[in-house]
């Protein structure tokens, strides 16, 4: 074990063995194994945006092993999706890579002001998957939050009792925010904050800009002059609300878009301390060539 | 076992030996049995749709022995019905039918704009009943989709932990829908979707019409010339959307129509790689005699 | 056992041989008792209308020990009442007659559009007073139908399990329905499939009027000639409607009517081959001796 | 045992040993022990009211020591209080007197027009504590009245599972009554048949006055010539819809009025049939001397 | 043990040993370890108000290690925060200092009229934590007080069964009370005896105006000449609404304030008979030297 991963598995020594032996399993796997840092592969668009939007631009992708075999062969440190893509997977490529069981999700069959996701699996089901872990999404600013924070906090409990660890997506969303503070710098912090203090091992936030929105927060960013430009800084805020950096933060790249950019976005969060990325649209929607390409130049990043 | 079936089963084999025990059970079943097409025999519209519109047509099919009878002689793969139709028969006819018991239900004495189906009995039910498994609807679209989904998911996880296959009706309906979006074509796609990664092992849905109802799907389809016609593309497409073909998907024909339109439609199932029909009032709404000579069309047409 | 008892248990031979032993107890007992007929004696409408309302015409029926003795007197198959009723005189009779625990109950004291039930008892309760069986009302119409089926599913299950065997009030109401609904020949023969799909044992449903509700329905009942008149007829498209025969469905005679029409009505429910009736109001609303020779000739018309 | 508790008891013998004892406990405690009648003291009004509009007008009665004293040195049948009063007291007076635990309550920070208390205590607390049973108020009426019913149902199951009694306090309140309505003597009536029906051992009713609620109540109440004044005969009225009096049923006497009148009321409670009173405000918002005297005068009426 | 804290654990002796144990933890540690007074230092903030407005003003504070170092360095008496906080500090300072979970906690994402927290932690977190008691948040006032309550309720049953002792923030807030009225005289009394009602060991509430907001409370406080000023005065009505003193109850100080004003107010909570001081924005929103001698002079008066 490098002493990296010695440090980081330190900050979560109130954690059972089994708990911090699934972190180091993501920690050490693939390309960026022992560095600090990962990529993880998650694919659960199929269920929250539909089949054909998700899959229809590359359309190998329709399978669930082939996100198994890319997130293996471009050396990703876990591969996260629900139910189904999982079961579809777990048993022909067991052990090779570690996977993460995504156990809520929403569809967008229906609009809402208040979204919440429905909770579509188990800390049963992960564990008969011969998972690591399991993943939650909350939307804080949801009408709904409560339910959400709720259910993470019984299936945390369950999860750490079995020894998987908590990733938490913590996507601001809902009647409480306008469509700029669903990523704002104050949001983006906020939601961290509130997955830490939820329990999660790992908090995935979405990249913030460096719009404000709640008044009162507003008032202290200035009055303490917390930087809002360069990105790297705002993601070294968002560190830094996450238990002073003591919780591994990654971020999200988001709908695809143009690869310098996201090669850019990477270099920021690795300037500002976070700790990797998901990269799910961004990889899977093109072919598996370029997408092991664009992995290779990420990793590389992170690596360097 | 035929290197059909062989192959079929390897799609799920993260499931237990008795979840694959019994999806066996209903592939080699019948008419069709280990040819991996399937037609199931499903009589729930007693409780959908009242006992007059549903038996009147053909008054013996009134009793619950009349169902197990024709099911059996026609040599469907299975026959699925809610707790009252399987309580009455199952043990006149222990073992000659493999049985799917529905486990939740809707009736139309008050219409809703967000239709939600009561859950009707257990799997504690469908173990004393001697079912190879349990079948549940879902209303992607409702209002009260998440109620469903987490019923379905408690429920799956429960049969699957008792050995039983998990059969999901995914019928789009609901305020998030128009009427013709119910039918089109990236609804049902993404609505396979949805029952798959919900951990289904059978996905039925209804056959798509070329509507497109998602602006942003919409978009999709254009963009990547997914094709909406002929029939048998369109299933291709649904196919595709349940995991690439690695989940059997069947499909329904809905209210009571005439045979050549239906034969036609079987035929582009087959074409389309569809695994089979779920064939309720075409066959039970007329005389046993015709019944049969339909259901062997029908099984004549799927096993060429 | 007389033969017609066997027939009738046949229809329920996937029951456990406890809820067989169960029914057996309610057909044998009795001046009706081999017959296959059955009255039984129900008293809940202290709870469902108050006690002055119900019991201030006769004012010894305010005592629960009085409907033991009349039900017992008069030779009724059982007794039901709710969970007080039966508390305070199940010891003092015990094994006299067979006991039917209500286990659920409306008050008054608040008009409601779409009413339901308080869940009042349980299996255990019905356990622990000696009970043949347990009570429950659904109202298929009102908007909480769906809780009524969920809670009815639960404790019917329970109560298989133990042995005991399920009688559904199928009442229809609520605002899916008109008032002349209610009673309509389409619905009460839709609440009486509902309640054999819920896995009821014995369906009890009011007399149905000529009255034909919904639109869908009224067309099939025109077009496959269901007789409207006389009511015997309509008794027996309602017996068909249940199973077509295999479940034992009995009548309520409602508010307190002339003797001759109630005798009328015992005919025609006999006529159309329902099993029996439950007589309430009609009894124990007038002087004892009363009561006992109406119930007289109530049950020699079922036993000619 | 004196005849008349035996004779009570004999009411109840389809009760446990255990809830026959406790009951037991209560009527044979204090001044009035053996003579089947009973005076409980039931502070809840700290959390119903507030602590100052309730023990302001007496300091001492802030401890919650006070009150144990007065009920113990009063004579007292039983001391009914919420967890945290009895907490603080029931070692200290550990077996001095008959403790009830009031398992639910409801404060006045927000007016609601449909009232539901919460539940604030257990059975197993009533166990920990010593007492011989549970208390709980329904308020009939309100909407949410089927909650109620049904806590109190699951509460009362679990209470005779471990030998305690069951006293219900069964209040008219709610957006179903007028304000007049709420001590109607048809609707006192119809509340005190509830809570008997729910499996209650004793019933707590307000006293009735003269008006009659429901118009078709109203119509029998006059049809059978139920008579209205004096207040003793409808306390004869409340008890007779008490399943005749087979079961315990006392009367509270509501906010502090004068002597005069409270002890009229007592000896038509007596005249009536009425089994005892509830009297809280009345002894305990009046210095300690003068609230003994008050309670023996009580005691004196319901033991002459 | 000192004759003090004797004394006040003598008030709990309806409590098992090991909640006595556990009270006499968090009295005998630290500075005012064995007066009976108590300092407690809570880091809820950064749930409930967002990690900037909480941190930003004195950075060291993002750290959750921060917090047990400044608590223990200060002598607290315990540290109290939610579930990320303690887990990611409790193996580094194992046994340092009593720890109170914080099972609740709200954030400020949506503003809502009637605010009601999520559950956060569990009984099972505090245990593994090495806690000696769990916090839990209640709004009396709120439309889903009641929600509270029960969730209190559930949580402190189960607390004290497993030793641990239960400390109740009573907040008055919501659509039932005026802004002034969340600090009234008689909001915060009747706040504290909720709380103490439902079985709280320890009861903490902010310290009250002279305002008062419920008519019937003010007609009371006035008949009875309850002085409304000093804040002394104030305190003690507190007190002795938390049974007559026989609860311990502690004070926030709210918003970050000028020191004299805070030690004006402690000073107050002391004469008053309070038990001492909640301090959270006050101590660990300034450098770190400054807290420690803020608390040393805060518990300076304390401890005199």
């Amino acid at each position: 074990m490098t002493e990296r991963v010695k440090q980081i598995l330190s900050w979560y020594n109130s954690a059972s063995a089994g708990v911090r032996t699934n972190l180091a399993r993501i920690m050490n796997h693939g390309k960026l194994g022992g560095t600090g840092k990962m990529v993880i592969l998650p694919v659960d668009q199929g269920f929250e945006h539909g089949p054909a939007r998700s899959f229809a631009p590359n359309p190998p992708a329709y399978s669930p092993l082939y996100h198994f075999q890319l997130a293996i062969e471009a050396g990703c440190n876990a591969y996260a999706a629900p139910l189904g893509f999982l079961e579809a997977g777990a048993a022909d490529y067991a052990g090779d890579i570690p996977l993460i069981l995504k156990l809520n999700n929403h569809d967008l069959l229906l609009e809402e002001k208040d979204p919440v996701s429905a909770v579509t699996g188990s800390v049963g089901d992960a564990l008969e998957l011969g998972c690591v872990g399991v993943g939650f999404t909350i939307y804080p600013g949801s009408a709904f939050r409560r339910e959400m924070y709720e259910e993470l906090r019984a299936i945390a409990e369950d999860a750490k009792a079995h020894g998987l660890c908590v990733v938490v997506w913590s996507y601001p969303r809902g009647s409480g925010l306008s469509k700029a503070g669903e990523t704002a710098l104050d949001v983006c912090a906020y939601a961290a904050q509130i997955a830490a203090q939820l329990g999660a091992h790992i908090v995935k936030v979405k990249l913030p800009t460096a719009h404000l929105e709640q008044p009162e927060a507003k008032k202290v960013y200035e009055q303490t002059h917390i930087p809002l430009e360069p990105l790297s800084e705002r993601v070294r805020h968002v560190v830094q609300s996450c238990f002073d950096g003591r919780r591994i933060v990654i971020f999200s790249g988001g709908a695809k878009e143009d690869d310098a950019t996201l090669l850019d976005e990477v270099r920021a969060i690795r300037q500002g301390g976070g700790f990797g990325s998901i990269i799910g649209r961004n990889s899977f929607q093109r072919p598996r060539a370029e997408a092991l390409e664009l992995l290779r130049q990420v990793m590389a990043i992170y690596g360097s």
